[in-house]
């Protein structure tokens, strides 16, 4: 049995707005599973090495739950658009370019890495249409350590004619053809990826929720971020009420799926997410830079709806999740200012859980390094940092939310393997 | 004569909304003054030394109107409390610890060669109370190259009791010493700096009025951030009808007053401002981190409001105006989404108008690398981003504007001095 065994100041997120700390804490975990956080070296561990980090913060590291890695090269850019006239001049032509392998092999590696660097170390995460573009992102995330899910996006209809569309048999095809191509990867799995109602004929969504059912996959896909988009899918699809019933119709609908957005999502649409167990990914940066609206995080949260983070980037503009927690916060307090001051704002507890607990929770963890968890950590440097006064755990925690550190991250644990390193 | 010439792609606002941009261009100051920008070498300087930056951006720097130097040790904390909360919780007790000149000088130091290294080159700021620790600070400021104005706090009523005080006496005299001990600061500049309205006794702002009015001093401080202190200004001032009203019965609201924040101000209140030519600093930010509300930008400019931008640290939780410029966009989306899209959001160009030119108005300057402004300008390296497609001059600066670049800015000017340089 190996034994892995971090110490430093451990501070995890097991509930919604609490944050447990254990000052010169020591984190382990036997064989990837974490054994406990314990505040003095358990007797049964005396003798075994001991990866000991001083003051610095151990925590957990971060779940991505939505973001676009062919749209990587492209962060930071074309903000001044709407959604549906940035994906046709930026996004599209963006993505066109991975059908060039080894664009996408030098593309890829450099996102993987940069997601390991950063502490990210779960994913839900689109590829392009290009199948072997995906199963070059799938093999440069697992080579990095990165776990989590990748989709071949399908696309057959509304697409950027001459450079980035398929039909639908070669949808369906090269969909089955990338399924076979990705079954030997541990960490990184398949997820089927409808790119957005608009994007997919009833006949490739009858396909991929057929496929789904059979073979038992997760599905990943948009859901009401935008009223222009709204509008459009209502009058692609008379035949339903609300957005989410575009996907229902198909059985691309359960507790197995995730939604990005759900910025507009009203009462119905809500209880349908709520009665199916969907995820949530809230998106706040990319929200408000597309200037797709603020959404209501508290209302779900108040309401028992699963809600994780995503960068997506490129909509969003920062790959690191600190910054997408801290995103989250000021798009609450957008929402709180909205409402007339009547919805309350995330905590940074709150913003933390979010981008941590409740994105493993899509995984199958538990809150907080919780015992039976794979060890999914990173290891945070505060020490550059000015203290105006002592500070206690969750305000050092707190600043480095806000205070972006380059650097600051000195190592990242994912599924129980040490995945990056400063040293 | 000395004569610096600067090379490479030169990117200027001349107006609200427009970029200049000048590929392979020259940008000259003769003495330290704009001689202009020019797409080829005029023959008058053939023979003078080229600073060549290759392809590298050359930009102005920033002007940096609202920011509390005593607050910088304490960036991105206590971000979960409303702003009065926040003042006796973090602002107040870390400011009260300026009373010792040894940490001020450690801490200005630093704060000084940050801004410096951001390519801050001109501010509007805030000290403490504390006169000794205000003289530290501008000369640190001049030291490292920073230009502009900086204001000993007066705050002789509802301060912090035992830790953060002065009596009226003390605040008048305190005031006097610093203005004698000033005077041979050559960039950095005294202004008068009555904390905010309930901060400061009818007696005081009397004597501040009168000692501006003599000794042709300009005026900073906080108008209309938040609703709870505004309430408080009423009860105060019953005879004032609105908030700047309390400033213009003493003769503290005039063209050369700055005023930070003006979230909430009203038709008349904004009348106000425009008929005195006083200058609004929006601190996108720290209106939102402190849930004060988002400030109606589009509307005072539409208005011909002059509108500058701050950090406002540690409300603010950014010293890079990189970082505020992008927050000011951020902000005026949500601004739009809670306007139910009535108001348009700004757009790079303008962001960025309002961070260097807007900022540079009020010390003087005219719009852009204008021929006969001091030359405040930097040079930033976005070499390491990827081209996902050949970038316009315009398309690069607006990916620096969202993605903050460490070590990015290879060189800053300052009143014609080269006052960094990453070599």
């Amino acid at each position: 049995m190996s034994v892995t065994i971090l110490k430093g100041t451990v501070i995890s997120a097991p509930a919604l707005g609490r944050l447990d700390a254990t000052e010169n804490g020591y984190l382990i975990a036997e064989d990837g599973v974490i054994a406990g956080v314990f505040s003095a070296l358990p007797e049964r561990y005396a003798g075994a090495p001991v990866e000991d980090f001083g003051d610095a913060l151990i925590l957990q590291s971060f779940a991505d739950l939505h973001l676009h890695a062919p749209q990587y090269p492209m962060l930071g850019m074309g903000m001044d658009l709407p959604l549906l006239d940035w994906l046709n001049a930026y996004a599209f032509p963006t993505e066109a370019r991975f059908a060039d392998p080894d664009y996408a092999r030098e593309i890829y590696r450099k996102l993987a890495r940069e997601l390991a660097e950063n502490g990210t170390t779960r994913v839900c995460m689109f590829s392009s249409l290009h199948t072997d573009a995906t199963l070059i992102l799938m093999e440069e995330l697992e080579r990095a350590g990165v776990t989590g899910y990748v989709g071949k996006v399908n696309m057959d209809r509304n697409a950027a004619p001459g450079i980035l569309e398929e039909d639908t048999e070669e949808s369906r095809r090269e969909t089955l053809r990338w399924l076979e191509s990705c079954q030997d990867f541990r960490y990184v799995k398949p997820i089927l990826t409808p790119r957005f109602t608009p994007a997919c004929s009833d006949e490739l969504m009858d396909f991929l929720g057929k496929l789904g059912a059979e073979r038992n996959l997760p599905v990943q896909s948009h859901l009401s971020e935008n009223r222009a988009e709204m509008d459009w899918v209502r009058q692609l699809h008379p035949d339903c009420g609300q957005y989410w019933e575009t996907y229902a119709k198909y059985g691309l609908w359960n507790g197995r799926t995730v939604m990005a957005h759900c910025v507009w999502c009203d009462e119905r649409e809500r209880q349908a997410i709520r009665d199916a167990g969907v995820t949530v990914v809230h998106c706040a940066d990319s929200n408000q830079n597309l200037c797709s609206g603020t959404a209501p995080v508290r209302v779900m949260l108040n309401e028992g709806i699963k809600v994780a983070l995503g960068s997506d980037i490129a909509g969003g503009d920062h790959l690191s999740m600190f910054d997408v927690v801290a995103a989250s916060i000021r798009a609450s307090k957008a929402r709180r200012i909205q409402d007339d001051w009547q919805t309350d704002f995330l905590t940074v507890p709150e913003g933390w859980y979010l981008g941590t607990s409740a994105g493993a929770a899509y995984f199958g963890e538990a809150p907080g390094f919780a015992p039976g968890n794979p060890l999914h950590a990173l290891v945070l440097d505060d020490s550059a940092l000015p203290q105006p006064h002592p500070l206690t755990p969750s305000e050092r925690l707190e600043r480095c939310v806000y205070r972006r550190q380059k650097d600051a991250v000195r190592a990242v644990w994912s599924a129980g393997r040490k995945i990056f390193s400063a040293e």
